[in-house]
């Protein structure tokens, strides 16, 4: 386990769908911001299941408690553990799944890598891991609003093959985005993809999709080449979701496919600084931010659990019939919005600090 | 500057175009391996300028010397210094880009984040960085292969929208990567896409290109989750190289379209341990290898400097025209090849140490 | 803040005085380790106030709930979450405090660091900050005992010029030290000392002392030099609890006065190993462990919150008294010893699981 | 093997006796330093061996040469590669060494850590292994000097019995200091220091002595609670040098025999912060510098290897002599205050750029 994440905004993550609860620490928020829960639910209400038909019926409500590193309404400087409780611990109800390792899921290597079979290690693969890390990117999203004005905004782009239309990553905001339950900002689009979910959801089946990501006002400059680019740690941080199969930043692998004269961007002056006048580049130079909008892409796969039933075979080798009980995310792009969102403010509020530690 | 990577097998990469020299530490390192420069040169050359007509012509040689660390031919469990000298030093010989920044290059983001306009300091964003990792990277090949047998190879599966045929990823070795100047080992493309590098060559210009990477053998239970997958280790360390754009491990990107009946990778008995009928995980689970050989590919952007006339402006906003002076590679990725490999090889044995630490 | 530690077993911390409660977060403690609250909760009632005359009368039950990591009553290898609720948050109750900065305390540092005069920002330099450290100590010393059968065991060897007599660190059990309220193991002497702590107190003053600790049956080879050597993760530890201002091993201080042929442990054969006549050395050569019994001692300073009245000045420079209210402990260390002994097993496990690392 | 050091600014070691030579990265050094070897290699002057004869007779110029990250004379905030060569690499001619293991050095846990009789492997544990860091800590003397004026002076308070009278760290200079070869500021005790280490020197023995070191001049601010307290990492700092074996701040292990009342520093008006009329907390509190000097000692041993003949064993546990040959330093510590000081400066630099991460 690598539950930590952050050079000088660290989080630490902990939590599985059973036992108490799951959360995070977070260790290096700056001092004296004002925060309250308030500030964090909003990001654990866009996550939660059962937000529309298109997703799973389970109800969690996900609140978050506040355990340490705030009084008075303002941060301490201290670290902050946060705690959203389990509302509903049956360790021992996955009986079948303990005795047959779901395809696609992480049961098996689980099993090789930790020697156990229990569902609720298993259960660290699942979505609701990601929990501790929206609650503790909430309130990274509040320092990079607070101290440079930094607007995050993710949205789905594509479910299926069924694509989200132009989208000013300029003006997007997350009132359009969330206009719609599929969370895509393409009205003419968005009744369609919900569509293709509901027929991929009633047939027992599941479908993945492409989540867009942009970062809007991030001042040139942040990035710590070479290991731990700007990029690079995007690609880590998304990557490290689970369902995740790709990343792409600007012109991504499209961008392979052109000659240097028409993907390099030209440099214009914008005010005080320089800008570009394309942005293939999608807001990054050699690994550090250009001042221009950061444009970028993940790619997930459709969900590994789904009713059909599918011929695989148990731990030990032999024959066995896995069908998935019980009611389970169709697709999981519209939740993934707002963790992408949140994870992409755990890469940026680190390299913030790390830039500001230059400022001698 | 994040020169840094690994959490046991550490590797501390340093140097710029100018100076005396690039290269790396590697702290971390088993003791009692056998290593010598000849272990390590030969990735070294593969990754060097002047291979062919399709690769920049400056002649570096790139003799790797061990600093420390071995000792009657066998590494002494200390660090290992790694020292390639520069052959021909001339700062200041950079003169235009002093005073224009390279569209699509990291001129302009070290000066607002350096506060320098030094040629070597974007240098350090230049292809010639990579040497110390790919240097740490062979000795990480050595070890991966002597004690589990595992094979890293990569190629070039596409230059523009010139792509390579059906390879056998579980076949493939790297003399038949090497048997064309392209690394393409589609014979029946491969000319084709020299052609094609040729022409942008001689216009001046330049082109991206995909490299796909096998790893073979990797036994299962290697990752680190949450945020150590194996995905998002290998994720962060493609987007940590120069002009990459876009990373997909498996399916990737296509996998978005297809149903989870269609992508879930069915389990099957594989002597003693379990496989998978199909790999569209791309031999990982929940972040840790499946036994199954991983299967990722990287997106290179055609390189930023080119020889053409560009109408940009200068660090002050004046406007100015760069044309880049010399000859530069047209397109980077058959030199990309073995710094896939290497960089890859870093990942591997961090995390194969990492799951060492659990068998108490 | 920096309340992360470790590499391979990481502990973060977290929690003040004040707050819903604190804790810790362990990532990296092996799967299927026997594990439940049991194991924990002794370490913390040894480490509690309220235990004998000698310490603050405060009580504090101190109950530790395992909020994930475990199922079954057996770890999963996932982030195990630690919390200890706090009995009595009364934030604001620290009046005086919130206007003078008490001599000897962190609250003028901490105000100078985060900016501000929170009474539980100070609170994270108080003791009650260790509570996440003994509760994540107390899993290493079980994985400790369990894997390599070590024993820790520290005591209290002076309480101001109040010194222990002649004690065989070889067969010292906690029982032992436990045996009298001070935990100073020597009868003779353990009352004497705690009739100096009852005269301090009545006078409202406190005194300083010093815990010794050995830990027996470590095996040689764990330390990692030339920055992580076993005695320097001990000094940082022990220098990272409150209130301690000096660390010694072996010989230590008076060792310097030696000759290198009084000083120097002669190696003899001990079983199938080598061991050494002497043991001035404390148990490590060269950083790493020799297999013989690890010794050192750490200085605590008299207890800085005294109710005797303090002419000092206050926040603005202007002239102040201070003189605390209620009651405090007039010596920490007898409650030092169980702290002293699981940050210790903090240090070694993750020496032990980066040596496992090594074992290809 | 753990030869990184710093969060921020971040050096890795290398180098034996043997091999190429010896040196550091150092990752994380501010830009537009203005930067040479002449500001490395008073340092490491000081610290070579053959400056008087007190020290091994051994001539090792110990010339550093800068390989990377510095251009024009100024840092590029890039990494600096940092290599002194070894003048006279022979390995083999330790040909006793390789059979008996010296009493008291690290030649016995290398063997059962890293499974090798490396004279060089053991040679990472000499005193050579610290020319690395005393090259980086040059350089952040250097920027502690420019951005915050500081200044860090050790001394040799004793060696053996013999013990530095009173000397007022608050005036005390380098000059100074090297006004004696003993590195011992007292006049009438230096040279009573000399003649001991002369006796012992001619009796074939060698005597271990305290190193005291102040910073002046560090702001109210750094230090990172609760793991990285500044104690904390001077205490690990030192601890990780060769011979140390113990460490104390301020009062220390005398401090532990004050009352609360006597030890206690009371708060006064310093211009436009608070100081204290006393210092017995070593300039910190709770972790945190208070803006009062930083006053720490830190015990060596005496030299383990010594001409006296030692009744040993050898590696299998048969008896043996051992006596070393050649000429070795008789006492160290004279050549471990630059090495004491450029230490100190490795641990600030880094807290101090932690610190300025929170000026937002």
């Amino acid at each position: 386990m690598s539950s930590s994440f952050g050079t000088l905004y660290k989080v630490s993550t902990f939590g599985e769908s059973h036992g108490i609860g799951v959360g995070a620490v977070v260790d290096g928020c700056p001092a004296n911001l004002e925060l309250s829960e308030a500030d964090i639910q909003p990001q654990l209400d866009r996550r939660r299941p059962g937000q529309s038909d298109l997703t799973t019926p389970r109800q969690e409500a996900d609140q978050v408690s506040i355990l340490s590193g705030v009084e008075n309404g303002k941060t301490l400087g201290t670290p902050i553990g946060l705690l959203v409780r389990n509302k509903d611990q049956r360790p021992g109800d996955y009986g079948e799944m303990s005795r047959v390792p779901r395809p696609s899921h992480a049961d098996y290597t689980y099993q090789v890598k930790y020697g156990n079979r229990a569902a609720s290690g298993g259960g660290r693969s699942s979505a609701r891991e990601t929990i501790g890390r929206v609650a503790a990117g909430a309130i990274a999203e509040k320092i990079l609003k607070q101290y440079w004005d930094i607007e995050i905004v993710a949205w789905v782009s594509s479910i299926g093959n069924v694509r989200c239309g132009a989208v000013d990553p300029e003006q997007l905001t997350r009132e359009q985005v969330d206009a719609h339950i599929t969370r895509c900002p393409d009205p003419a689009v968005a009744e369609q993809m919900a569509e293709t979910v509901r027929e991929v959801r009633d047939a027992a089946d599941s479908i993945g999709g492409v989540v867009s990501c942009v970062c809007r006002k991030v001042p040139a400059g942040w990035g710590e080449p070479v290991f731990d680019k700007l990029e690079a740690g995007l690609a880590q941080a998304m990557l490290s979701l689970p369902a995740t199969k790709g990343f792409e930043i600007g012109s991504g692998f499209a961008g392979t496919e052109l000659l240097g004269s028409q993907h390099n961007d030209l440099f214009v002056r914008k005010g005080e600084q320089l800008g570009t006048l394309t942005n293939h580049a999608g807001g990054v130079l050699g690994g550090i931010s250009s001042g221009e909008s950061i444009l970028f892409r993940t790619a997930f796969k459709p969900v590994a659990t789904i009713g059909k039933s599918q011929q695989t075979v148990d731990f030990d080798g032999k024959p066995a019939v896995m069908e998935a009980k019980g009611r389970h995310d169709p697709c999981v792009v519209p939740r993934a919005v707002p963790i992408v969102e949140t994870m992409t403010a755990l890469v940026l509020v680190d390299l913030a600090l790390r830039q500001q530690a230059r400022q001698l």
